[in-house]
């Protein structure tokens, strides 16, 4: 098992095992591609969408919020090119009755022929030991330099059929690489287009016009609401609408834990300008989102920006910014210059102007868009992977002293402060950790606990990223004081009580994030 | 007009006019019974969630919250008894293709003859005057009695051929009653059941095995996980879990804006207790749900307490709490023994023991459940209209002189303050305003206006509810004070512009919300 693998594994064990995520339905052996978040997993979740909200809301007098229903009038999937154009590729097998996406099973013979590549590289390592030259190896052999041949092919054929959206080439590959099922049937139908987005219908109105989708992103909710919100809350050019919320889709093959759900939800803003202002926009919400990411003190080599290799038919402008998950680089957020093509199309099929008067140029027109999209469960993922961690205990000196921590931003942490009892058989220590408990918890999401040795209740508060643990002790008794100890650091101080609530306060602070 | 669909329209439309809710999908004429939360509804609306989950899981050390997914496994929805019961009975009209909810026609045929009593007796006080007996005059007059009795016959059968979910019935009352459709025909279908889940259908498995349902109520994600949350929370009994989330019905006749949408949002709580604790239990959050409602400064005489006439067959008491809304008292928030029935069910149906072991008497069983469940929704509704006032301006003599004003809690309101400069055109004082303006959005929602006289700017706050006015005057200028202007009262303080954060934070504040 690769490195890689192996984290990824612990993370996902480490979600289960301490509530953050569990599978869905899993009394009823479960749900593929959905997930629940559990009680720690929720907590961090509003907070990273309360992150988002206030830096996009809150600290921009010119964006406003909204929360637009699931469910809309289906013309608006027609005219955002959704019923249309929002299609994977699918083959079934006609022995085994299973369902497949085209390119991920010829992706997959790739992958196949790559282990071999990989085979044969691992066993001349063994066989020349230290003096071995991978490169001078891989560019010699006459087997590996075959398969090699074979992925370039397969690789360049593969992109050209999805960009045509041939379905014939990508049968013809299929057959051509023998490719089987799981059940090693090679009885294929032909390849056809499934279009992604999940339907309902209405119960109050028969057949194809009772049709409804579940929206496959946010987006469009924003757009039909553009003139509502424009007028109701008098915003000029430029100005954003930012909302958060559930988005749908029918993923055939569905991988990588919450990294890819057919239930997800998003948290985007669409930003509309004036025509011709679109790359200064670009470029102010490129830097302005990469710094939300690193003030959490995400490190700068974990993130980068990703330029679209093939722009959307609406874009004219397009970047990722990437994050590297345990399973390699890849989309977090997407920054899209959108041009008019959204408002334009609903202004189209509507037959409703969905124009801006411009005040001072005394001009009407259709506004340009500018759109930040992030993951929420992408950012959860991104977040909980670089934050936890497995380390020897700072300051002991037993290697084999470790400890799992989760090192969240303060502001992030799902409990914000644990207050123990030295010990749970006194009386008088569990009275006034009690007492203190019952103070915080007015304040911020804090938790009492005394099962267990002082030891184990620290691993515990490790484990779910609390940052603040308060230890009632004698002392305490005496003179009205506790120790805080930080979780990443394990310095302890000592503070009177009655000033713990204002300097936990203050270290939990999301306001220090939007601070330059 | 009556008196209280005239308040109501006035609250649909002020919705709309500032930006709370419009309607979903507007540009392409809406899409029936279902809305979008405008700028200041979305802020509304997660200020109301945010009080419920604080007061719900951040004030209970044993009740954590969860997310779940809105897809679950189809077999939930048999053990929870919703795929055999969950139905309207409906019926269709053969000539126009319209569809109807058969109960809600004989309803409908009932307030029509309601409507005739109402026309003779409005007819008699005229012609009687002052003299006019209404009790009398219904209690002796023919054509009225007349009319009673065909009322109280109808209702009576209804009622009964609802409860034995006897379709024939309903069938045979719309025939004698001559009931006619929207276009004059009378050509009806039969009765049959319709389920109220919406289904979809999963793209990679084929037929009733792939298909899908749209929750119809959040409860179910929390039975589900019921252990795993225990287990990974190691709590003991009672707890609870709490849950905030989207659920859909397929409602054939969805009425009263907001009231009954096919997409709304649930707050619930499944508390989880030993059996027999049940009639405490229930005691308990009857109390404390009640107590939740008039912390927020809602009259007792808007609230009461409403027992269920009929009990679900899965629980042993239930009861609601019923807000007076402007088409009058109805359910907001139910309170439900629902005994062991949902996780005796999924157990049974899973196969999987459900059950806690009791540290205590060594004993496992299958808990009980105490549920609290309210519409996030009906409780935005029930918060819009008992705010909105329409009033004499306070300490102004001229009773033409009115506002609108949004009496919302201050922890509830949209934006908590705004700042003005006394006059647009001053440089001082505008730069005066943004500076405070600038300072103030890192705490709290901040407006900064200009545009319009002072007594516009503040018009425009209280409709939208906002509990604070800032204005900046050429006395700012000299000693750096402003004045604090409180919406309610309009009273004005003036305070060191060093004290308005601090001020405003602290009148905010909800957890003023949770101290007795």
């Amino acid at each position: 098992m690769s490195q890689q693998s192996d984290q990824f594994k612990k993370l996902v064990s480490h979600c289960k095992e301490y509530g953050f995520i569990y599978q869905s339905s899993e009394v009823y052996d479960g749900l593929a591609a959905v997930y629940d978040y559990g009680p720690y997993g929720v907590e961090l979740k509003n907070n990273i969408k309360e992150y988002w909200w206030k830096a996009m809301v809150q600290m921009h007098e010119n964006i406003v919020g909204i929360d637009a229903a699931i469910f809309m009038h289906p013309k608006t999937w027609k005219a955002s090119g959704h019923v249309d154009a929002f299609n994977d590729p699918l083959i079934d097998n006609l022995d085994s009755k299973k369902r497949y996406r085209a390119d991920v099973l010829i992706e997959e013979h790739i992958d196949k022929i790559e282990a071999k590549i990989t085979k044969e590289v691992t066993k001349a390592a063994k066989r020349f030991g230290d003096s071995f030259d991978e490169q001078q190896y891989r560019s010699t052999n006459g087997r590996v330099m075959g398969y090699q041949e074979q992925i370039d092919t397969i690789t360049k054929r593969l992109a050209q059929a999805m960009t045509d959206g041939n379905l014939e080439e990508l049968k013809n590959l299929i057959v051509e690489l023998e490719i089987a099922d799981d059940t090693g049937s090679r009885n294929w139908t032909d390849v056809r287009q499934f279009n992604l987005m999940f339907s309902t219908q209405l119960g109050n109105i028969a057949g194809e016009e009772g049709k409804l989708y579940l929206r496959p992103e946010t987006a469009q909710g924003i757009f039909v609401n553009f003139l509502n919100v424009q007028k109701t809350t008098r915003q000029k050019l430029p100005f954003g609408i930012a909302q958060i919320g559930k988005a749908f889709r029918n993923e055939i093959t569905a991988r990588q834990f919450i990294f890819r759900m057919r239930e997800f939800e998003q948290m985007e803003m669409q930003f509309f300008i004036p025509p011709g202002s679109q790359a200064d926009w670009y470029k102010y919400w490129k830097e302005a989102r990469m710094k939300w990411h690193l003030a959490l003190g995400t490190p700068q080599s974990k993130l980068r920006f990703h330029d679209h290799d093939n722009l959307a038919h609406y874009a004219d402008a397009a970047v990722d910014i990437q994050f590297e998950f345990p399973f390699g680089f890849k989309e977090l957020e997407g920054i899209h210059s959108r041009t008019d093509f959204d408002l334009g199309s609903h202004q189209e099929l509507s037959g409703k102007k969905l124009q801006y008067f411009d005040p001072e140029s005394k001009e009407s027109y259709v506004p340009y868009v500018l759109e930040t999209s992030i993951g929420c469960d992408r950012m959860f993922l991104a977040t909980m992977s670089n934050a936890l961690v497995e380390e020897q205990v700072p300051g002991q000196d037993d290697p084999n002293n470790t400890r799992e921590v989760l090192k969240l931003h303060p502001a992030l942490a799902p409990v914000k402060c644990a207050v123990f009892p030295l010990k749970r058989n006194d009386e008088r220590l569990v009275s006034k950790a009690k007492e203190i408990f019952n103070q915080l918890k007015f304040s911020f999401p804090t938790q009492y606990d005394d099962i267990g040795s002082i030891g184990k209740l620290y691993r515990r508060q490790d484990a779910i990223g609390t940052p603040y643990c308060i230890t009632v002790d004698f002392e305490s008794l005496d003179d009205n004081t506790v120790t805080i100890r930080e979780r990443d650091s394990l310095t302890q101080e000592r503070v009177p009580i009655e000033r713990v609530e204002q300097i936990v306060k203050e270290r939990i602070d999301m306001v220090q994030l939007f601070r330059d």
